[in-house]
């Protein structure tokens, strides 16, 4: 049993931990780790990056197989997971017995296929998608989801926790990859209808600045009813006691004519509304807002 | 000088209100004022509704013009603006004097119009928004915007304080209407990307109940953003610092994959991504997220 063999096994309070990549997130990743007293390994495919790192006292691999061997966890966070795939494929047995967690952006796919290959290499995989920026990483804003190698997770999850807030969201590893567009859909819809709003405010005179707060009121107050209406789609029963589609409808209806007055863009609210119109033509006037996921559903 | 006269010009504190319109909402206002004590009078064109208000104290008017003498403050509710102007254009005399608060919901113009005929007849004018159900009138969740006479109301929000939390956005009588839409265009693009992602992570076996926490710790980050934006649109600086567009543009295209390769519509992902590659094709794509407010400017 190799020391890093026993730090996998054992506590991993301050254990070792290599990052592979060094780009703006791996960077800010390893000097959090380094911070946290872990003897930190880095490997970058060009080595003019992380030479802060080293005086700050993180060990430099000459080759990613080396650094492999250093750590008893191993995080990767590289271009996307195609560079991924090629780095660790040939490197199979150093990471065999390791944990890998792969914190590189992709999609479910490329994650469920490379934790079939890890498991075939008896690979512990844990993929994980970052919910911040990198100034954000080792703040208590920062999230990272993760799927995968649930032992994996637990086992690390000290560790893990000093990078930013850990969620284990279940065992197929491509449940982090989904979440993590989920959640980007849901900022960029906020950020588009902020946009809008505010271009659409501007045409009153009012400023971006003062608007905000009465968005970001509306905001929370939408976000306290997701929680109703999960529940709805997961029972598919859709009551329009609050509201009806028919009665938002006409409220949309609203919002193209003041865009369209204010010569802003109506493709926004054109499109909202064109969600509402089908719904009604299938028959669902009378429901609640949720009761619109059917449009959301594959079309076949 | 009338009693009425009297109360509009002292002090608020339980005076007396009237109510016209007795739907679910003006049905809930009245029923609020009645509970904090006020003398209210309610009036509705059919004489079927309110019938418990009756029995809780408020006094029934033969007509509108009788309700509006026996009230300081006029509290209008109906169903739209063009009902408000018929029904008020008639009254002018007996509204000359009070104040009229119109809480239908209408649109800016519509709302500049009733407030330029109020002028012209003495009479103080406030359009307002309902940002709430009607079963939400009276608790603290509960929002009214308020634009139009500002004495008018600091004089009477100690009253509007008891139906909602009240703001006063500004002169222009057209503000509340515009904030209003513009919450609204933000309600339904969060209701329409959690619809979204429930349908994606459906296909994973995810509940909505089980993606709801994840999406409201992102929509909390996102709305934390809104205040740094909001001031790069009003300075008209976009540093792409924590992340530029073409960097969004990339994660979009994973929206958009992960959506078809999960047989969900792509209708949003598509339109999400649209803004982005017609902000990259008119040269922004280092800038920030904010930068793209022009493609919702007016596109001539």
């Amino acid at each position: 049993m190799t020391s890093s063999e026993h730090d996998h096994a054992g506590s991993d309070q301050a254990g070792s931990v290599t990052l592979l990549g060094l780009g703006l997130m791996g960077h800010a990743l390893a000097g959090t780790l380094l911070a946290a007293g872990h003897p930190t390994t880095v490997w970058n495919r060009s080595t003019d990056k992380g030479t802060d790192l080293i005086s700050r006292g993180a060990r430099r691999a000459d080759s990613a197989g080396e650094a492999i061997t250093a750590g008893s966890l191993v995080i990767v966070c590289i271009t996307d997971n195609n560079a991924v795939r090629e780095l660790v494929r040939p490197l199979a047995a150093e990471l065999r017995g390791r944990t890998l967690i792969n914190l590189t952006s992709g999609s479910s796919s490329e994650a469920r296929d490379l934790s079939d290959w890890a498991a075939q290499h008896e690979i512990a995989y844990l993929d994980g998608a970052i919910l911040a920026a990198p100034t954000g990483i080792g703040t208590y804003e920062a999230a990272i989801l993760y799927s995968g190698d649930k032992d994996a997770f637990d086992q690390h999850n000290p560790t893990l926790r000093k990078l930013a807030t850990p969620t284990f969201l279940g065992n197929d590893p491509g449940l982090a990859a989904l979440h993590d567009v989920a959640v980007l859909g849901m900022m960029w819809s906020i950020l588009n209808a902020f946009l809008h709003a505010a271009a659409l405010l501007q045409s009153a005179g009012v400023s971006a600045t003062a608007l905000t707060p009465v968005l970001q009121g509306g905001i929370a107050t939408t976000a306290g009813w997701l929680a109703g209406y999960a529940e709805q789609i997961d029972t598919g029963v859709f009551p329009g006691d609050d509201s009806t589609i028919a009665t938002h409808l006409a409220a949309m209806t609203h919002l193209v004519d003041e865009s369209s007055a204010h010569r802003v863009s109506t493709d926004l609210p054109l499109q909202i509304k064109a969600v509402a119109d089908r719904a009604i033509a299938e028959g669902l006037g009378q429901s609640g807002y949720a009761a619109m996921i059917s449009q959301f559903r594959s079309p076949e």
